[in-house]
C-alpha cells in the first residue's frame, strides 16, 4: 500500500484505533447526517447543520462544532467568521444512530448568522410565519461587511 | 381542468387560501424536511423523524405530530401503536426553512420506540457510545407484541 494515498489519520491503524464509534453513525448516501446544536444551559435548540465524518471526529477531537456546508462544500468550522462558536459539553446520537445531538456553550449567545440566539426565530401563528426573536447584532457587525 | 385529476385539498382555491405558509417550506428534493420534536416543559429533545407536506398540513390542522416515514413510505401518525402522541404547542421553522421544530407535550412521557422518554439515550463517552438513559416501558408493554 502507498501511504501517500491516504491523509495520515485515515491510516488504517489510526482507524482501528479510533474510529469504531464513527462507523456506528448511519451516515446517509451523501455521507452527511444532521446534527442538531442544543444550548446546555437552557436546553433551548439552537441550529440544524450536517455534519460528514470528518467534521463530527473533528468536534470531538477539538471540542469545538464543526460543521459540513453543503453549499461551500467543505468543512465549516462554526464562528470561524462570527466568533460564535459553540464549546461542546456532550455528543449523543439517536436510536437509529442517524441524527446527532450537540449539548454546547454557545459565544456570544448568538448561533444564528441572522444574528439572533438561534435559527428557530419564527413561529406558525394563524398560517403565517412571524418573526417572533429579536436581532440581538447586525450582520454587518457580525461580519464587518 | 378535470377535477378528479387532484385530491380536493390540493384543489387551486383551496391552496390559494391555506398553504401559503406551506410553499415557504424549502422542501428538499425528496419533498420532505427533518422535523425536531421537542418537549415543550423541559425544553427537551425527543426526537427527529422527516415530513412532507401532507405531513406538516396535518399536523398542524389536527393539533398532533404526524411524520413521513421513509421506510414505510406513508404518513405516520405518532402514537398509533404505542398510544404516545404528541400533542402540538407550537410550531417553528429555521431561518433557511429547511428544518421544523415542533413543541409537544409527550402522551406517556414516552417518544422513544425502544420504551425512552426520547431517541437521543446514548452519549459519547471515551470513544463509546453509552446508554445513559433508561427503558421506561418494554417494547412487549407498548406494542403487545
Amino acid at each position: 500500500m502507498n501511504a501517500t494515498a491516504k491523509p495520515a489519520d485515515e491510516s488504517a491503524a489510526g482507524k482501528a484505533a479510533t474510529d469504531a464509534w464513527l462507523d456506528e453513525i448511519a451516515w446517509d448516501e451523501r455521507g452527511l447526517v444532521p446534527a442538531i446544536a442544543q444550548e446546555a444551559f437552557t436546553n433551548r435548540v439552537l441550529m440544524v447543520a450536517w455534519m460528514n465524518r470528518e467534521a463530527l471526529r473533528e468536534t470531538v477531537t477539538t471540542g469545538q462544532a464543526v460543521y459540513w456546508s453543503r453549499s461551500r462544500k467543505r468543512l465549516w468550522r462554526k464562528g470561524e467568521e462570527s466568533g460564535h462558536q459553540q464549546r461542546l459539553r456532550e455528543v449523543r446520537v439517536d436510536c437509529d444512530a442517524d441524527v446527532v445531538l450537540l449539548k454546547v456553550d454557545q459565544v456570544g449567545g448568538i448561533a444564528c448568522h441572522t444574528g439572533r440566539h438561534n435559527c428557530f426565530f419564527r413561529r406558525l401563528e394563524d398560517g403565517r410565519w412571524v418573526e417572533i426573536d429579536p436581532v440581538l447584532k447586525s450582520a454587518s457587525e457580525i461580519y464587518g461587511k
